[in-house]
């Protein structure tokens, strides 16, 4: 792997990566077994709600990392030894995910909340550092990306990236004052890097320009 | 991704995460461990027959929105931002089946029976929402779709699927009256939804018109 | 898909889904926690035997049937509706293996023993039988063959798959004698099914062939 | 499959084999339930540190083995029915490592802790001599290699890679020292083994030689 290669086998073995995490997702989520007097299923459903909300914004954690590591490999075009070990750094952090989502959904009624929601920021935080550290490698001097890069996007990602780690650790805050708060934030931020770093400029215009 | 691309890794990462939620199923069928007085094996295995058919339900059901979701790519042939999120909303609900199958499974024989069949049924209706979501939004004015899409097959996909959220309403309301039936009526839409929109037509013929 | 297409995505998701599959037999194998008075580890590791070896056949079935669908599919070039409902029954029982395992790997010191291996022996005949109908509608006069499909390889394919359900049938009667007896037949018969039909003519001489 | 085929699927198969047996680690870190009397969350995160410990160590195997598998199917070109089942049992090893991994996070603050080790650093050595297996029997005499293949980097492969049973006997003899010891250096090999063999001679020149 010290010559560059295609980045084929990388963007396949990560799509597998990428599905079975997000997948486990659900294992989270209980069958509600010892029902209450009222013995109201739907009324036991409802009282797990925050394990709900912890699946959704993993899950669109996941899955809107899954477009961006995507997107990335839109432009990057070649491989080297480096490239596949901070990609398995970042495939570390997904992998992971499932873990700080347990803990937290178990714990949002429970005066460990803070430390249980600080925690999960926490993660994604590290996960924005790794994107950076990717993105950086690849693109540095147009390193691993195709000949004829769009430099204008290229610039685009990096300048939405570098804001990654600093939001996430704004929820990182906010974990001490709420949990579900944090939650929320860290939802909108998973809304945030949906957006393409282009769009975030000139949001709207392009969605329909190749019709 | 606010050009369109190609639909690739959209597929791909489609593909893997329909294959682990259809597989992740398993879990639910649990080994019967405490067995009764009269220590027979097979009959404890056949008294958990509701598992078995939640479990054949469920797996029809994301196999055969798996053949729906490649046929809708066959004719989907550029992606953007939209798109993808779509996609993500309607993998959102097919790796959430698990949780309301293992629900059932568990409170068939329960006076609660009927919500677990409701919440199951609501589920598949959310689903089949989405599923026209995607194409509406793919197929609006040939946005998505090949330049020289096949009109006549669109038009049936979207015809059929519009009848989705309205037959999955009907096994909803089924739910209220009886759990088992409720469950035979999905397995039945299912195999509905397996028959591709033009067969509805002219059922029979087209099986063998490519040989 | 009433047009025959390639089977590009069916061998993606089937992949999947082998690999989610044969996976997921690792979750059987648990970590023997309540240690007997002697305390030693690795005698408790040993004592666990069956659970390892109901392990090692279902990932050598597993893997082996892998290796017939892809050889199938070297020779099916076409697709349909039909075949992919087929493909979907034979990954439904892909899919259940691990219960049986777990099943096994259970009573296997218990006097259900008999009935456990009879199980275990019942879904592999099961899955030789969608074998069969999958190959033998896929082949009927060569309805989704390549149309330069060699005739020799594909009758070989035919003759060796109608020994499957009978042989997986004689597994099925030993289970009734010896639980440890069924298990090892059952191993056999994945390496018989290792072997590509036309090998079973003149074994060992294709090799080294095209080197 | 007595024909020479092309590699395409077999690296299919496997990259999801690796991709779930990758993800499925997550599996063995709990959330710690029973909280201590001072019922801090942080603290007993950090107390079940040789979990994570031992989860890193297997990532780092596993996609240090996951990109030498990559590499030798960079020069593997043509496949075999034989390299079909070394690959399986190549597969058989990577999907068992979860289970040591399990063991090993349970025992390490135990008495058996060097049997533990000793059995996870046995599995490791174990995975390194079917690599040998597979890569000596693709590239004897250029069997299933590239016709074409790079004669320095085939050698420089086969040098490398002789060493790894006899170094994950080190780490084997280790155990039986200290089993916190034995798995840094399990971690150190996997960076070894991520180093391709030519860069072994020639470290750190050949990173940028073809930017």
């Amino acid at each position: 792997m010290d010559d560059p290669k295609e980045t084929g086998r990388i963007e396949a073995f990560s799509d597998g990566v990428f599905a079975v995490a997000i997948t486990l997702l659900v294992l989270n989520i209980q069958v509600p077994s010892p029902l209450p007097p009222d013995n109201n299923l739907i009324r036991s459903l409802f009282r797990q709600w925050p394990v709900y909300l912890a699946f959704l914004t993993s899950f669109a954690t996941i899955g809107i990392m899954w477009i961006n590591h995507h997107r990335l490999y839109t432009h990057i075009k070649r491989s080297d030894n480096t490239l596949m070990v901070l990609n398995l750094l970042l495939l570390l952090i997904i992998i992971f995910i499932p873990f700080p989502t347990a803990l937290l959904a178990q714990y949002i009624f429970d005066p460990n909340e803070h430390q249980a929601a600080a925690f999960y920021s926490g993660v994604f935080c590290v996960m924005a550092i790794c994107f950076n550290l990717l993105w950086r490698y690849a693109s540095h001097e147009n390193r691993l990306l195709a000949r004829d890069a769009d430099q204008h996007a290229v610039k685009a990602i990096t300048n939405q990236y570098m804001f990654g780690p600093l939001l996430y650790l704004v929820t990182f805050g906010v974990a001490w004052i709420s949990g579900p708060a944090c939650i929320a934030l860290n939802l909108l931020l998973a809304v945030f890097f949906a957006l393409p770093g282009k769009q975030l400029a000139k949001q709207g215009e392009g969605e329909n320009e190749a019709a």
